[in-house]
């Protein structure tokens, strides 16, 4: 047995600068400031919170599923007056909508936009909010949880200011931490904050010291996360992102395919689905979470159940990172034909497969 | 390769179920409340003082180091009014001091206080705080990172409301996620908070709705390091607390006595110093850096530096759970007296290994 290497160790040291350098690739940024925040996803979306937003500031929040009125809440919390744009589950916010908003707010300090809707299967549009925000003199921060490393997130061509991701999805790391990339511009908003950051554990401006040049003692860093998220995020440059990316568009256009053929519908807004995340209306009469219950017993496959008002109705798929490959897309059709058959449903059967088969030729071209 | 596990999946929830019951052991508490937040160590501090600080709470701190006067600046930064008892570096915390505060407090909320000063050595006793905290209608709230599984804990009689720790110290587990503890007493003043807590990564009422018979998702929780902190605190269990506990008297006894025979000087106070954490006079003349680099270099030890007053003057020598081991009391004596007399240093030579070994055999009566 040996020991954990200490945060403090030179050799440690090198493993976060090169951390950065992988980071600013995946999120497609010169930031100085990316790095790993130490806490899940969900401390991501705070630290950008916690270090841009003070009292009293106006802040617009599109909310067309949980993760957008999770931020309006976290955004609230830290003292915000949150405009809220919101939109039916499963669409889009339309940047008319965001531009409306703009222009009734007197001061828009910021826009923050969930770009991956996880409990609905929305893939938002970012390019044309972020100019929106940025002509009305407000950043633009953007949720990549259930983005990053699966579709396009072009921090630097967005002209995003902040943006955070996890490293469970995309990056297929184990969770517990959550990649975050601030702006210059998010950094000197930062700077001309009247109060303190309300949050001890994430105040950029002490992490910032901590990952930067002067190596400030803030926190422990968490060594092992650090590390296994390093060598995650090797994996994902090495296999370049535009391969990455046309993956998750190949195994996504099988696996719709496959449902489609099987005669169930998808929920998402046609022409804004996401690859990585796929949401299925549950037919009716079928108990939803005994399928899940026998997807996971007899096939080892876990599916989510729906949120909020899709309880019930929904099923989510994820076909994420190392887990969105051609094996899980014929192995999740297969199963799912069995038991959905298995519980009387009447449903085309023996069509999925060679739905999806179709569906991979065409891609291969 | 196998995927992580879900963290949903019921084979992990009895995971949870257990390591809550393992944490009670390890606090000595009854709380329901006891968890793992995901963060480090210092968002345990934070989870506190977020859930139980609002804006104008009276907060009553100990300051005789730098994690004192990280807790001051943490509650500062909720809202709190702070008094500072401010004590010598080294020193503890005297509990008429603390009386004092807290007569000249209106209404105090807590006192908060660092168990194991990791900045100076000294170990501050609780039990008549807690006491003195209690009969003036505060809460108890302790800072036990660098003393959980080394010396005693005793939450529940010590009538401590919230209490934190971290994994990397005592409990050897990789940095990552910080124990916490919250009362019954501490609950429900939480629930009588008059605004919403400014943290929603670290909302106690929604944490606790996961970590509870609810389930009802908040955040993904850091799976890898979960299991970890498991293994880490069954290890612990299984070797039973009071004879960790003596372990760490005894090593520490044999490296002070050996400390002291090569003539060296601690600086903690004497009768209040901390068996896992030794602060040393750094000799005048001796270039402290070159020192710990040597060790590093030559013997892979790594002692730390002194932080703010003590920089440059002290050595932090560490000797907690899994590393408090006689082995280690030789090595480090060894080494750092080759270095030292390598450095020029005029010291008893030869007399450290038997010093300690003296103080081995007096421990074993």
């Amino acid at each position: 047995m040996s020991p954990v290497i200490g945060h403090l160790d030179p050799d440690f040291v090198k493993v976060m600068e090169d951390l950065k350098g992988l980071l600013r690739a995946v999120f497609r940024t010169e930031n100085e400031m990316t790095f790993p925040a130490s806490g899940t996803g969900s401390s991501g979306m705070e630290i950008i919170a916690a270090n841009l937003i003070e009292d009293g500031d106006e802040v617009i929040v599109g909310v067309n599923g949980a993760f957008g009125a999770r931020f309006a809440d976290c955004a609230e919390r830290q003292g915000a007056k949150v405009h809220k744009v919101e939109a039916q589950w499963g669409h889009i916010i339309e940047p008319g909508a965001i531009e409306t908003a703009l222009k009734a707010a007197r001061n828009p300090k910021l826009v923050a936009i969930v770009h991956a809707e996880t409990s609905t299967g929305a893939h938002q549009p970012i390019e044309e909010i972020s100019a929106l925000a940025h002509r009305h003199g407000a950043l633009m921060v953007v949720d990549a949880v259930t983005s990053l490393a699966c579709v396009p997130v072009e921090v630097d061509r967005w002209n995003i200011d902040a943006c955070f991701s996890c490293t469970q999805k995309g990056l297929s790391a184990p969770p517990g931490l959550a990649p975050v990339t601030f702006s210059a511009a998010a950094m000197d908003a930062v700077r001309k904050r009247r109060t303190k950051c309300r949050s001890w554990y994430l105040d950029i401006a002490m992490i910032g010291s901590y990952w930067g040049s002067e190596r400030v003692y803030h926190h422990t860093a968490p060594i092992t996360m650090i590390y296994a998220l390093y060598e995650a995020a090797r994996i994902v440059i090495e296999e370049r992102l535009e391969e990455r990316w046309r993956r998750h568009r190949t195994n996504a256009a099988a696996l719709h395919a496959g449902l489609n053929a099987m005669g169930l519908k998808l929920v998402a807004q046609e022409g804004h689905r996401l690859p990585q995340l796929s949401t299925v209306a549950v037919p009716e009469g079928i108990d939803e979470a005994k399928v899940r219950a026998e997807l996971l017993r007899l096939f080892n496959i876990e599916i989510a159940a729906g949120l909020g008002p899709f309880k019930g109705k929904v099923w989510r798929i994820g076909l994420m990172g190392e887990s969105c490959r051609r094996e899980n897309v014929t192995l999740l059709l297969g199963a799912l034909e069995q038991i959905l058959a298995g519980m009387g449903l009447e449903l085309a059967r023996g069509k999925a497969l060679a739905a999806a088969d179709a569906a991979y030729a065409a891609a291969a071209g």
